[in-house]
């Protein structure tokens, strides 16, 4: 929208084009705001939405009336623009989303799957609508094991629909489900089965102004993602990303934040606690949620990306499982005929078929297993 | 603690001895928790928390009775570390504050002074509380202006004392304040009157294990406390601090959060609108809390730091005022004769005394004034 962008020039305002958006966004979400508390809602200072609030009264698309308030022809903007003016409530949609879940295979633990609960997915579109994100929006997932793109396109049925909605996975069955509820619940969702390591389709580059992504657990995991991520966003600063990754030691944690710099991002509010999972022994269960937007700097990845990027990867340990009923041994784990536990499970046992196996030792661990 | 850092090197804890305390903390304050919800609770991985808790158990520290429990050792143990078992309400401690609050003189807006609300130090406490960062601690304030030193003091009398509780600030007034505060109510607080621009005195060096800052409103301010913050705290990871800075448009926010990446600290949690202010329209009164831990690399500052600090350094507005009695005109701003409007207001008019003026003009603006 180039109304945004002049007016973003003409105030000489640091946010850009998004910070307007934001101003418009609060006003159209809250009555008759003041001045000093839509500069608190959008956290700017005050004189800087002063002047925005000046150049947009100029423009006739703001006009004051016991606080600040839209004219007609800004309420067409702010509808043109797709800005949600109030929250739908997604309680009723859980259930559906839950059988939509239902249809979803095991986890595959080789990706570092671990399904995020219901309430996560739809709690994610919710702290995301209230900044904005998503009506109106081109939104991005950068892997959806998840499927939180069946909880936006579910909760914006009605209203407040993104402008676009796609999602990239690696694993066919994830596409698959996405593919075939998208058409049952007409939610427009685009797919794409693609392995991250190579780069975006180029339709898709520079693009989006909201991206999701959980990664892999590891440091290059995440550099991966969030390359990718900060390639599909279109240009500029506060282009926004909702990321959810696990705590680490402070250690390890200090390269998670440099790998956010590097990628241009800044995290602006991390929620512990945030994504609950049904899997993910490995992180404990849960993650925290680290909302980041974009600085107008971005670095580039590399096209290609060879490094391992799942736990396993880097975890050489093996475990010798024995069945529960003929007492036949197996090894899982890398270079064995079984990667991991549920794989074996999914062939059963060799010998009897059964399905249930005691662990008797670990053979080995790595170093790398958090 | 010796027996902290033993543990810690016996189970290779990446988070070292204060993510010992942080489980032993945890434990105190969580009756009978199972090790899931214990290794959730410290946010570390489930295995991690089983290897210390062996470690734990064969030094007679932990027991198991439905859940994970402190043995009589480990109810001593965890007494001699100063670890808090439960909070305090503050809640009848917040009206001893206003009252010596009230004895606070203006703000020195040259120094970016704007003074947090006394619900915002008392939330300051709480939060910190919830961390273990307080009881047993070193603990110190690096500028004090909102007193936040005194709501430590009052909150801890009864119990959960820190070990040593030291501020530095600039400004004799509020040093003078706290001082008399301390000795009134016998709160221990050691008080140092101190130029940050000038390196740490001996003796507090390397020595804390939580800092609490509100830096001045500049990237140099931020860098320079959290410099200090830096060569404050004790060597090794998961020492805390709580950073209260306000919101910044994305770009000079991407400096802010290299700023604390540089210092050895990383980012465990970020609260918007946490902090309120009485004064402080720059920052729109309020501005967020960022929990902040440190790694075990940390950056040094040159000894003596020679750059502007304070917003009104490299602001070079000036403002022209009448005298709303006689009319008699005044310039307000830097190499002005009065520095701010309050120094005028305090100084009162030369011709008739009054001390209300209207502005005429801003002269000037800087483009720094954010």
């Amino acid at each position: 929208m180039k109304l945004l962008e002049q007016i973003a020039v003409a105030t000489n305002l640091r946010e850009g084009a998004e910070g307007i958006r934001d101003i418009l966004a609060s006003v159209a979400q809250n009555q008759k705001l003041s001045l000093k508390n839509l500069a608190n809602t959008v956290y700017m200072p005050l004189p800087v939405v002063a002047a925005v609030r000046r150049e947009l009264e100029r423009r006739n698309i703001l006009v004051r009336d016991k606080g600040i308030c839209l004219t007609q022809e800004g309420l067409k903007l702010v509808s043109d623009l797709g800005i949600q003016s109030s929250l739908v409530s997604e309680d009723h949609l859980i259930s559906i989303f839950k059988d939509i879940k239902y249809k979803m295979p095991e986890v595959n633990v080789t990706l570092d799957q671990a399904f995020a609960s219901p309430e996560t997915s739809f709690r994610r579109v919710t702290y995301a609508n209230q900044y904005d994100a998503i009506s109106g929006r081109n939104v991005i997932l950068i892997g959806d094991d998840d499927l939180t793109s069946i909880a936006i396109g579910l909760n914006s049925k009605k209203k407040g629909k993104p402008k676009r909605l796609v999602v990239l996975d690696i694993d066919p069955r994830v596409i698959d489900l996405i593919t075939s509820t998208s058409a049952e619940f007409s939610l427009d969702i685009e797919c794409y089965l693609h392995d991250l390591k190579c780069p975006l389709p180029p339709n898709l580059k520079y693009n989006f102004s909201t991206v999701f992504t959980d990664p892999p657990y590891t440091l290059s995991g995440l550099e991966l993602f969030l390359a990718r991520a900060s390639e599909a966003l279109e240009e500029g600063s506060g282009k926004q990303g909702y990321l959810s990754f696990g705590n680490k030691d402070p250690d390890t944690d200090h390269e998670v934040f440099k790998i956010i710099s590097q990628y241009g991002f800044v995290p602006k509010e991390i929620i512990e606690n945030f994504n609950t999972y049904d899997g993910g022994t490995i992180i404990g269960n849960i993650s925290r949620m680290i909302r980041i937007v974009s600085g107008t700097q971005r670095a580039i990845l590399p096209s290609y990306f060879n490094r391992p990027i799942y736990t396993g990867d880097n975890n050489i340990s093996q475990r010798s499982y024995v069945c529960s009923l003929c007492g036949e041994k197996y090894i899982v784990g890398k270079n064995c005929s079984h990667i991991h536990i549920e794989a074996l499970k999914q062939a059963g046992c060799s010998e009897c078929g059964n399905t249930i196996f005691n662990l008797v030792a670990k053979i080995q661990e790595g170093k790398n297993d958090r």
